[in-house]
């Protein structure tokens, strides 16, 4: 059981540096013996628990998308199928990229040439916008003249900006900058109806980024 | 003169397939001897003209830019400070990311992890952008209570999420996009006295993306 812990406790330390590495410095430069060093264990301890890089990036990718997978739950089961889960999941989403190592290296290794067609994370917050919009049209909960395919495009377009330019300015990421966002955008999108109820700045404006639930450790 | 000619082919050659092999690759990954190839040129060839792989970067990028540069201030010399110069500038732009290899290569360039800190493609496009709505709020050509910075952000982050969501899927590129885009976005951003006259697919729907202009060659 203690053998097992440490294991998991070494794992988690590799995941974690790796995550960082691949952010800094892509997927080809990263190289093994920087992540483990970084992660204060051997090379063997490395290659006992991944048998090589791509095996690590499958881990992060996997890590950050159960991140990504917990953000969107939540903010559905909280809000339904309000645009108020949309606006939540972003702050949240952006917030887990400014501060969650994992899934910062998780985008960035999502947008890497040399890992590209396995943008997995991309597609996966996508498809959830998409599926939200559908429902809070079905709902009537959109703007008249406004389909649900082109609010998810005008949302799925700027958080991708965000993400992007978030890695040079973090400022991108910041719930002030979201909440602006918001601010212009919510008029448009949302129907009159609930308008007046929706909070730009996330209905949980106070929650520190580091209290986005996280699978594992 | 014949000699200044050829040179001149050759230079041209080696950025555009330069470009095209760092947006496929990756700056790191990206290798001389597959360049020359790919311009139909010898190892010396390349060297003759550029002493490394971050000088025809950097060439890839200046091009770029220039580019760039001729797009905007083409849309402004046609538009002057009506939004209309910027839906104009978000289709040219979005049009040469998807037909002109050295814009996309550039933009590449730009977002790569080990050329970061150069990203001046992205910031000479957010200060344009940003310098057009000021002139649009002074010219009182925006819609009441919407300032020209969060205008600008929404702009700058929507055309970032093209760019990189476009390196996997073009669609995202695509004219029906960009416009889609801007009919959702215009009835919010601009005042009405500019908005019927605002043309969402742009002033020049039907020129083709080789239209653009280029600079040398």
């Amino acid at each position: 059981m203690v053998k097992q812990e440490r294991a998991a406790r070494t794992r988690h330390a590799l995941i974690q540096a790796a995550a960082a590495v691949f952010a800094e410095e892509g997927f080809v430069t990263a190289s093994l013996s920087t992540i483990s060093r970084r992660a204060g264990v051997s090379n063997g301890a490395l290659h006992f628990h991944f048998a090589n890089k791509s095996m690590l990036a499958d881990a992060v990718e996997a890590q950050a998308a159960e991140v990504v997978r917990g953000i969107t739950e939540a903010a559905r089961a909280r809000q339904g199928d309000s645009l108020q889960a949309v606006v939540d999941a972003t702050h949240e989403l952006m917030g887990a990229l400014a501060h969650d190592v994992v899934v910062r290296g998780g985008f960035e290794l999502a947008g890497d040439c040399a890992r590209r067609g396995e943008a997995s994370l991309r597609t996966q917050w996508q498809s959830w916008v998409e599926d939200s919009f559908r429902r809070a049209e079905r709902n009537g909960a959109l703007a008249e003249g406004v389909s649900w395919a082109d609010s998810a495009r005008v949302i799925v377009a700027a958080t991708a900006g965000f993400e992007v330019l978030g890695g040079g300015d973090t400022s991108w990421l910041s719930r002030q900058n979201v909440t602006r966002f918001w601010e212009v955008i919510l008029p448009r999108l949302a129907g009159r109806r609930d308008l007046e109820r929706l909070l730009s700045a996330g209905s949980r404006p106070s929650a520190p980024a580091s209290a986005v639930e996280r699978p594992g450790l």
